[in-house]
């Protein structure tokens, strides 16, 4: 037996046999791609305090949960997600104080470095409305795929805010330089399908019906490769934010020894000499 | 009286009757948008010591301006700016000691601390020529319009200097990525409108004749948002940059919560409500 | 004689006579442009622990090689680097303990810190296969120039190591962009010659043929400028690079009443004014 829990490790980790109460949770049936679905399509898939409270700590869970290997997060019924439900978010916000204000934005702040946070790279599928909350998302992302009606609106001047929410005024230049995010942010208008293609925010379009399909599909070639390496080259992308160019070489000298002690180097190898194809194990 | 005094703030503010000096200045009917514009046409509009000076000082009271809301630089007579006057600044800095030398650096880098430090989103509307220094005074507005004959030249290893002016190294890489920065620096070629709308600097192309109003109009429109978390937003892109992703997003959480506490905020989520458009007054 | 020894400086400097063991090394006639070229094409141009060292100390005397102006790395035989050899690299890394890997990884590092330290702008020349170290030699470069028949891959992941590596999830993000570059780590797909274009990786495309000679002619152009100052814009986009905006502006202003100081800011001032066109000499 114990060697059959080996094997379906990815049944055993901390997430096994989780329960979403606020959106849908999915793990492919070789439980390496776990995928989100936002699911209050009447409402277009609105946050509430308590599904930002849950998506931050399941993306805290991944962190551990090493059985499963990448993410997909999409929204149901033809759009991503949009952004904080004004009645249930918006409503009691302008009547909180300080200290319960700084509560929530601390929140949702954690949801953003829990996805920067855990190893598995993040691909969001997007389709149709992605808009505040949901556009930042969408930009805590590691991938973005979009399709041709997309709309992505980083709108918070649009309900009286800063485009300072959840990272995004360090996060959105650097995908798509400092003077488009500017524009984004200060008009808060949306960013059409076709801009976020060509200014590096979405990496393919895909029709909107296929959109999840392709998403899955990425997130499971991903998956397939040294995971251990990819959880690695999402880290040493997150240190090296801020460090000086020769910080950063020196953090992945260390880094890459490392994963030149893995297995799954030496299996790649081993597949070249033979001249067949690696198979992976993430370890 | 008091009451008037207090609906027409925008006639008392630290630049209440301004007569600016070495360029024009004005403001619109409703005190929210000033218009800077260089103008001395028949030389293509450069800079000398005391219209450093001046635009330098001018930014300064920016910051305390809180009636202006938005400002767009430009220049007359179908040219942005051609950068340093050869004669008038150019020639004298040949024959300066190192103090004077850095007394002037510091000067001309004081005005871009000066541009990026005050509250006001900055547009530039750009046409014709736009070298040198001139190149820098876009570069560090948050937005730029630009028409088809606008040529930007970082120009300055053409005039025996380093890319290094004014702070261009690290912020136009960030604007239109390393790659091209390095190139427009080393070889001093200008970007033509197409390259700078492809590549980010510009955020759109008019037509030479409608481009400063369409700024003006962009400004206004940005003007009639939520002007302090404006404030805020451009504080934050200035801060987060060179901050670490989660103490970024920290950051964040403290300045979107002080912009929950605004009447903005209120008034938005009250429009919402009442179905109907915000109206913003930037408190 | 002393007399002529100065004027051939570049002949006496610390690469005169340099003969290179592990690739080719040619210097132009006018002794200020030197070209590498990568030559074991049967195998489209490995690398091996005995060129990347060479490689290194290479670039580290460029720093004192204050003849020669500007460098052009490319490959031949119509490629230009398939990175790291596997049998005589990859091989011997999977049987490596510790303290050799991280050894190793430190030396490719520190080619890499060596290209970014000296002050001589690197134009890399790039035609068909542009893979894994080779990719990051191209990167590490100021400017490429690439064919429609390159393609360019960080094929890491395919290999089963990490992105990061030589300083890749630092200075690539900088140049496409992050969620561009995020695609290209996980999945260690290449990237067409039309996308580096688009993406800013690539300065501009020529025919297969005429790449080198491209890289060769831009090159001569940036050493015909001001190199002193060139040294200094590489030298500021290197410092800044985790800098904060008003630390750069200080910075830079430093750093241009440096080269306000040089003799070649006086000679184009004085080009300028008798109608000429300026000669630079480099300091």
């Amino acid at each position: 037996m114990e060697n059959t829990e080996h094997t379906m490790a990815h049944h055993t980790g901390p997430l096994a046999g989780y329960q979403a109460k606020h959106f849908l949770w999915s793990v492919s049936d070789d439980g390496k791609v776990a995928t989100i679905t936002l699911n209050r399509p009447e409402r277009k898939n609105p946050l509430t305090f308590d599904s930002y409270a849950e998506l931050r700590d399941l993306f805290r869970s991944l962190n551990y949960a090493s059985d499963i290997k990448t993410v997909v997060v999409t929204g149901s019924g033809g759009n991503f997600c949009s952004g904080g439900d004004v009645h249930e978010i918006i409503g009691p916000l302008t009547k909180m104080g300080m200290p319960q204000l700084l509560e929530f934005t601390r929140m949702t702040g954690d949801l953003v470095k829990a996805m920067r946070n855990c190893p598995q790279p993040i691909v969001a599928a997007v389709d149709g409305v992605c808009a505040g909350a949901g556009a930042i998302l969408a930009m805590a992302s590691d991938l973005r795929l979009g399709s041709p009606e997309t709309r992505t609106a980083f709108l918070f001047a649009r309900v009286g805010l800063a485009g300072c929410d959840m990272g995004a005024c360090a996060i959105l230049p650097r995908i798509i330089g400092q003077g488009r995010a500017a524009e984004l942010f200060y008009t808060g208008r949306a960013m059409s399908a076709d801009e976020g293609l060509a200014w590096g925010f979405f990496n393919a379009l895909h029709p909107s019906e296929q959109v999840l399909e392709a998403a899955q599909t990425l997130a499971g070639r991903i998956a397939a490769g040294p995971t251990f390496a990819h959880g690695m080259t999402k880290k040493a992308m997150h240190q090296e934010w801020s460090m000086g160019v020769d910080e950063a070489i020196e953090a992945e000298a260390q880094a890459q020894a490392i994963c030149m002690q893995t297995q799954d180097f030496r299996r790649a190898y081993e597949a070249f000499v033979a001249k067949q194809k690696p198979v992976f194990e993430g370890d």
